[in-house]
């Protein structure tokens, strides 16, 4: 068994309760509230300007000419593919991308990414892609399971959403990262091998939280 | 005005809601419960581990041998003066050192530790006291605050603690970082100052949200 | 005056020795022994790997969306333009990419690139920016100056090498890097003007001996 | 056989050739011109605070407590035991430790020294312990050898050196990096051992070259 079945085994729970959760519902059928979207596109899109920090730090970090190259390419779709969603998104809600940059970031917003982005500066590439899967893997299956399970349907307003985030190309990001930490996982120790599950499993707790923190529209409490 | 005191003056309901939070007030009075108080010294523990890091990367990074020396100072009084309290105290609740770092870290403990750590990864020995400031300043001033105001009896079960941040030696540790942060605040353009606010109020929010992690013995929902 | 300028006007004797440097010359007029290009092409090439990950840690680092896409669009050209010019002459010596990323690194390819990265991963953007201007300014100036006094008839086997490092495009990038090393010495201190200044000097003393070690195939002494 | 016994057994020519080195040599029979080891002991001063930043970065690192412990005893160790010496050698030469500080690096002392620090930057503990046991193995290896070889008297003016290099206090700390190395070595991949010979194997020929550099008292060419 691939060590990141085995993670993706033991994360079962919390990715069934990320599909289970009302937020990825209402993506799925449309329902979703129009302000709680917008306030998840604004978070998400401060999320991918932190996110592509560590495909940036993956390509520095990375042990050959060709990993660089990968991910290097990351970096470049998640800031031109990945964010042109978003900023079509904004153009709908009259968010122009230099408003969606100056939004404050909420508590989960701040907290995943710098718990992505730390392991990313301490560790490994294997680190690394152990911290952004859950999120990078995650999304191709959320994605997929809506447009199994939804309305891709031109009435969904997250239609496009869907569409992105189910793509063979989207997934394909995914896999090579799945492929980078398998590989890395067959020449390790333990230790290596139980720093990446724990990063695994909190990245899958906060990709949970930050659903809920959309659906919510988390504030600070002070 | 000090740059740090205006950060200071701006985190003021911050601080003023820390103080009134029921677990420091607990803490002062000796009235806190003895299980949030065993839970908040796991996580503290936990806490103190990864702050360490963060002086080990200012030392790492410092810009001449003094200021090199200090933060080693700073790992130093971290690793042995302050963890000692923790293990004082582990000892009464029968806890060993070893029980203490097998811990499993609660949302909060990793959120805050990570977002100061990130700050330190990547950016300077001014960011890095902008985001430990909230902390080593903040408990000095609650130490203070607690000795005035609490009970310092031997009748206190959280009288060593209250005695250890109320010190003269802690405080001193405080007044460096906010020396060094006002010192490079004298030399810097807006973008820098703004970002050394954003990270003195975030984690001045993070001190409280710890002490309301502890007092409700915060775990993760999925 | 701009603080790049005073920082060339410094370096000037420098680079004027670049300029006289008789790999330089042999570039210009076309008499390079070819062996001793095909040394050079091979380090150099090692050389831009190193240097990619300087631009993935500008991207990392970043503080603003615009300057991580500009040090994203550095890392893309890089990797493509710049490489694939040495990928073409090391086709015409038979070499291929994978041999040419297998090949020894000379002791001061390794002692510049290494010099360089180690200022990314400590510093700032600005420290970045100071690291890597003697190469990315100094090649575009060698590049124009070459082009205006040397060779650049189809006789010229090192006619490519000129056409590319005299190109509006390949200046832009200095062009960029310089505007942001300016804007931060702007809002410096004394102490950090003073170590982009070390960094650019001691940067551009190391162009200076890459010329030499490719000049004199220079190997370890042990 | 020990990971490290292969590395030091393939760097075998390289420590030779450091022990027959007239510096070397010189301080072990006191015949070392005193103009040399000022030299020497200038940049062997700024080469040790950069050193030291090293095991800080260690401690960032470190994978759990015990081993921060170590990392940060071996920052204390550099920046009080082995900086003393120094101090006191600068003493008789009537130079203060800020004049030592404020020397100006030679190429080989910045080549060197970063060479190192980018791997601690870059890599994980077990490359900053290959990066840095060519040094620290090797100083007590020479100290021992110039012990059992040299004259100690109190007419060696480098007597000092020798009873630092070669006391059981300072082999201890090479020994912790070797043991850490070796653990690591044995749960890794041939790509992670071959990239820890690398580093030791140039951090050994920039030993050699460190000796050379002071013996030339080495300057930039330009």
């Amino acid at each position: 068994m691939r060590f990141t079945d085995l993670l993706r085994q033991e994360a079962g729970p919390i990715w069934e309760a990320e599909k289970q959760h009302p937020f990825v519902r209402g993506i799925g059928d449309g329902s979703l509230p129009l302000d709680r979207f917008r306030f998840y596109l604004l978070q998400d899109y401060l999320f991918l300007i932190e996110f592509s920090r560590i495909f940036a730090l993956g390509a520095a970090r990375a042990g050959d000419l060709a990993t660089m190259q990968h991910f290097a390419s990351l970096l470049h779709e998640t800031l031109h593919t990945e964010m042109a969603l978003h900023k079509r998104y904004g153009e709908r809600f009259g968010i122009s991308p230099a408003q969606m940059e100056a939004a404050e970031p909420a508590p989960t917003t701040i907290a995943y990414t710098r718990y992505m982005l730390e392991a990313a500066w301490r560790g490994t590439t294997a680190d690394l892609a152990a911290a952004v899967l859950p999120c990078q893997w995650g999304y191709a299956e959320i994605g997929r399971h809506l447009k199994e399970t939804g309305d891709t349907s031109e009435a969904n307003p997250y239609r496009d959403w869907i569409l992105l985030y189910s793509s063979e190309e989207f997934k394909a990001t995914g896999d090579w990262l799945r492929e980078h930490l398998d590989r890395a996982a067959t020449e390790s120790g333990t230790g290596d091998r139980e720093r990446w599950r724990a990063l695994f499993l909190t990245g899958s707790r906060y990709e949970y939280l930050f659903w809920e923190m959309s659906w919510r529209q988390e504030r600070w409490p002070v």
